[in-house]
């Protein structure tokens, strides 16, 4: 090839490299934040830890990154979906057995009066749990979980449950992953209610999902097939304290980076910023009453009060939806 | 560029690419295992559920596959590598703190009267294990774990516990990984006990270990910073049909593939071989009295009896140690 014809190649092949880099690095990996602090910290923090050669810098197998679910993946209000789904499910088990209505608590579901779930100490709330989540095999609780998806929609936004995700989370979950950070959910809610959506919406599998559970058994049924067994009794509450324990026990290596809204994120938020080098702990503030909800201190659910004190104590990030968010929940399909 | 010249050329990218292709083709993934049926069905296996469009096609995100650990992936004899870190604990406990020499059962332990530590119903061994794996941090236990492994030695065959490893496993773990399996350890086991080595032992990383567990509180030190206490109470154990339930818990999918050794896998097994479409469920028969050790029906460590039976009635593959394995353990360094 002629000296000439090969420096033109080199030069092209050199501008097609150079235009790639340059459209990568304009590329907005976060189109629904809003520029700000926020957002800033976050494009650091993950530039930071992944600058090989950098003071910073933290090996691949070491960026774990944790995200509680209600209230900071999806919404939580006016009442925790898992909670609706229990109540869909006392309805739909009504209808096919009517010695139900006559029962308490469930007549009580049936009759609206959600309120009476919660006196004496939740006891109502708990039976009800009981009912929906026990007395049936893994595999019939995740359909029923599925079905429920699929039918229901919320009360007041009209969409379906597993779309009140919010946008900008999956945005920040995607950029991590392409940082080569490992994505878990850390919630209290149910692990195997979790699981059969968290996939398709967040592109979290099951075995990065951390959540409370309920004893199950192995069982061989009548033809021998194995089986697991849902039993009415609470075996791991993955909330508040026991978020770093189900933290430390599914995951076995502390957090680089945490994301809660809650009181219940308190210690999965202290442990994440207690350990060495960089750390980074967030908090969203539900603000934006217009097009989300607004609530922290009082609210009976996502009380944030004590973590919002730590938070701006510690030089956490706090997350400001109304002001920080461009888009909160994805367009609908 | 001349017909002629970019002809040569298609003819040599073409040769090239079918000269690499060739070369993998005969490259054995699988160096340490004898020719014969238990290799031929592993390969077949992984071949069959990665082959795209094929009837047997399984995505990457359900190729799981779980490893028993002790007479598994390592040795256990003449006791389990964690009873003999348990014994070593209370002999270095013993010189910091005089006074445990004159309490049962360590003074049974220290004069070496291994047997009297499983009288009533293994009391003593509970003890000890009390005393050497709980009032202490998970960090402080991952170090003690760590110091040992690299002080002491295996009583016959002289080397480092983790050395003492089985080249076939891990070559088979590679091969798996290499079609796209998540390879998890599911093992009776401590959990934080395998966490220590298991990465660098078996490229498993902790997030992919599910083994028995103490129960762990979270807790502030004295000075705020956050850390986790493992209490002297039993949480979990994940042997027999805590293996199944250990896997939904942690990993949420069945496995389609699993190997074990002993009774104490019966359930993982049949859990695995009871699903829906291609399955594999492999036993590692111990059968090589020279290179490693031979026991199943009557051993007092990894008994293999009633999951020998059921191989054999259900088709599963039986690995013969001295037949099918042309290596055990890795060459040493």
């Amino acid at each position: 090839m002629p000296l000439h014809r090969r420096t033109v190649l080199y030069l092209a092949v050199g501008l097609c490299g150079w235009s790639a880099l340059a459209f990568a690095q304009q590329v907005d990996p976060l189109p629904s934040w809003n520029e700000g602090k926020a957002k800033q910290t976050i494009l650091d923090f993950v530039s930071r830890v992944t600058r090989e050669r950098g003071q910073d810098f933290v090996p691949p197998e070491r960026r774990i990154a944790t995200f509680d679910n209600d209230g900071t993946l999806w919404a939580e209000q006016p009442i925790y979906f898992q909670f609706q789904f229990a109540i869909d499910e006392i309805k739909r088990l009504a209808g096919q057995n009517p010695a139900l209505k006559g029962k308490e608590p469930f007549r009580s579901v049936l009759a609206g009066d959600i309120k009476a779930l919660t006196a004496d100490n939740h006891k109502g709330l708990g039976q009800v749990l009981a009912r929906t989540h026990s007395g049936t095999t893994t595999d019939a609780f995740a359909l029923s979980v599925a079905n429920w998806l699929s039918s229901a929609r919320h009360p007041t936004k009209q969409r379906r449950y597993d779309e009140l995700i919010y946008q900008p989370q999956i945005e920040l979950l995607q950029h991590l992953r392409a940082n080569g950070f490992k994505t878990f959910i850390v919630s209290g809610g149910g692990v195997e209610f979790m699981r059969v959506f968290a996939e398709k919406a967040y592109g979290i599998p099951p075995e990065q999902i951390v959540g409370s559970s309920g004893v199950v058994t192995f069982r061989l049924d009548g033809s021998g097939k194995p089986e697991l067994f849902k039993e009415a009794k609470v075996e791991f509450v993955d909330d508040g304290p026991g978020k770093p324990v189900g933290i430390n026990r599914f995951i076995g290596r502390r957090p680089i980076l945490a994301f809660g809204n809650s009181d219940g994120d308190l210690q999965m938020l202290q442990y994440t910023a207690g350990g060495d080098g960089p750390r980074l702990a967030l908090i969203i503030h539900h603000t934006d009453a217009e097009r989300e909800w607004a609530y922290d201190r009082t609210s009976r659910i996502g009380k944030l009060d004590k973590a919002l004190d730590e938070a701006n104590a510690k030089g956490w990030t706090v997350v400001d939806m109304k002001d920080d968010w461009k888009t909160v929940f994805p367009e609908a399909k």
